[in-house]
């Protein structure tokens, strides 16, 4: 079992001395604690793919260590031999793992930028800056996840019942969570606050992830089957939703896990507010709206199969679509490390990376605690 | 497996040599094909209760066997003893083995007017006169569907994809299904259809039931996560969707598998036509609104487990509603043995009991052919 204070202990570790990074396997979750060691970028391409990790920001930290494993990678090739084109052909692979979170190009280009701005040097250099950027990453994301769980509990009132889908906590970031974070900020703030966690076909991640982490943190969870979102808003038990994003586009549409728009559909239909949380990485400025956003469509066998065991007949194909799209219109806020943004986004959105730009120098996060 | 036409081997099967009721086990399928052997009422009442059988129609014959059942049981008790007061008692419990669907005690007070209307006489004579009304129940089913199917094909044009939740089919009923009785007769049409099954969480008689059957029965079929049901009307692959039902009120609030609600509420968001298929013994009419549906609760185990193995935290609670109440302005027509009803709901279902009762004699369906 994780120990009782999760954000203490990183779920995404790099060890310097081994040059390993250690995944926890999210697709073992909540039955076991079991590892998985990334030694290469090929092992890191194939965990974010197998999903041992995911989430949008947990996604970027580990390409930031992909892309340390990469640079020893190469190192490991002969003295001499010219590197550069490998290292980036390794970061374009390692870029294109999962189609869905900007988070993750957004994480290699920043590694790549650092090194192609760099004085030149060798790749020793280069590991050394990498490193430190990489932990610099995740100290960030937690950082902001604060901020944005700190900022978004001002939405949340005594006695509330949020919804969630998926997982945007703890787990799906380097530690404290976006959509849980507000959770998390809200409960310590003596909110007398409960959460359902909607279960999440077809990884569950609502069922596995949200339910534990929210559970070992002492909040009142309750996990329904997604079939169950209806009925349960329409009885009143329902609040707030609040979600997470795998990326935002400039006009403030939302894409996150398969069932969210059908989620903020039916919030919207009982008056219910619906909020996606996620750090300014998240919004993707040079998609214009979600019809720009490519949806990821995932193994059959996640649909078609429980623990091993086949749930439907062999030859019926299923879809395993793996994200969706809720329009701007649908969504009451946008809670950033910027503050609560509205409608209209375009405006918002543009205003909240001005400020950012502004108030926020490249490192000002890099005194702040590690993740 | 069980052999390519479904609809003329019955899943319900009452072996009158050996007095047993026998049951394809549902909750096995689509993995393996097993049956459940009902020797009385208890075994009949757990059956119910375990969904080794489920769906209104399908519950209603089942009921209507185990009054047989109920029957055989006294007769086992010392033959000058008094049998009534016992026997009505079975039917009580019978008739409460599941709250939602109005077809299990209707089947059951069926069996019982006939009992106390008729001319007093043993057991042996009620017995008789039970089998043959409960072969009747059985044949009428196969009967009702197959008017509903014929009827039903007309909303359906040529080339749509319908998208069906839960499992309102053969394995639903007596035989041939009501939802998908109207996919079947549009099938046999010659009309170029596909169907969506929605997974139906915690069951998954969408995956493992109704993607079964029509595929079994040629008709193409892809299963989807519940959560992607949003997504896939957004895009358009949705012309229709259409639900069975296990109670109707007078005023045309429909309840059925949890899930539908939403389903219905997101079809009317992308102007899809919803339509429910049942035969009107399915309409409560004593029952004026939705809100005077019982939506029964079920064990958590359904949703913290898939085959045996937990995926929720232990000493996490979840919800497990089975069913939720469609409100009849969601609900674009319901399809019965008397047509397409519409609304206003409470004028054409009474149209429709009083056309059903000026042009059907009690008995009008005995000629056609058994299930």
């Amino acid at each position: 079992m994780l120990p009782e204070n999760m954000a203490m202990q990183p779920h995404i570790r790099f060890v310097p001395e081994a040059s390993v990074l250690i995944l926890l396997d999210q697709r073992r979750l909540p039955v076991a604690e079991e590892y998985v060691t990334c030694r290469d970028t090929k092992d890191v391409i194939s965990a974010l793919r197998a999903m041992v990790v995911r989430g949008a920001p947990a996604i970027g930290v580990t390409a930031a260590w992909g892309c340390v494993l990469a640079a020893r990678e190469m190192k490991s090739q002969e003295p001499d031999a010219p590197w550069e084109a490998g290292l980036d052909a390794l970061l374009d692979s390692l870029a294109a793992a999962r189609p869905t979170a900007v988070n993750l190009a957004w994480a290699v280009e920043r590694m790549r930028a650092l090194w192609k701005n760099a004085a030149p040097g060798g790749l020793d250099r280069l590991l050394a800056i990498w490193r430190a950027e990489a932990e610099r990453i995740q100290a960030e994301d937690v950082a902001l996840n604060k901020r944005i769980g700190d900022l978004g509990a001002a939405l949340v009132e005594h006695g509330d019942t949020i919804m969630t889908h998926c997982n945007a906590g703890i787990l799906a970031t380097a530690g404290y969570g976006t959509a849980l974070g507000i959770v998390y900020s809200a409960h310590a703030q003596g909110k007398n606050i409960r959460v359902i966690a909607n279960e999440t076909r077809p990884f569950l991640q609502g069922a596995r992830l949200s339910a534990y982490e929210l559970f070992r943190n002492r909040v009142p969870v309750t996990v329904a089957c997604d079939n169950a979102c209806a009925l349960l808003m329409r009885r009143g038990m329902v609040q707030k939703v609040i979600v997470g994003a795998d990326r935002i586009a400039a006009n403030g549409d939302v894409a996150n896990k398969i069932g969210t728009y059908g989620v903020a559909v039916l919030a919207r239909a009982h008056n219910v507010p619906f909020y996606a949380a996620a750090p300014l990485s998240t919004i993707d400025r040079a998609t214009s709206s979600g019809e720009g956003i490519p949806i990821e469509e995932r193994p059959a066998r996640e649909v078609t199969h429980l623990n091993e065991a086949p749930v439907t007949p062999r030859n019926v194909p299923v879809y395993n679509f793996a994200f969706d799209i809720t329009p701007a219109n649908l969504v009451s806020g946008i809670v950033t490390e910027q503050g609560v943004l509205t409608a209209p986004y375009p405006q918002s959105i543009s205003a909240a990376f001005a400020a950012a730009a502004r108030r926020t120098p490249p490192d000002a996060t890099r005194e702040e605690s590690s993740g």
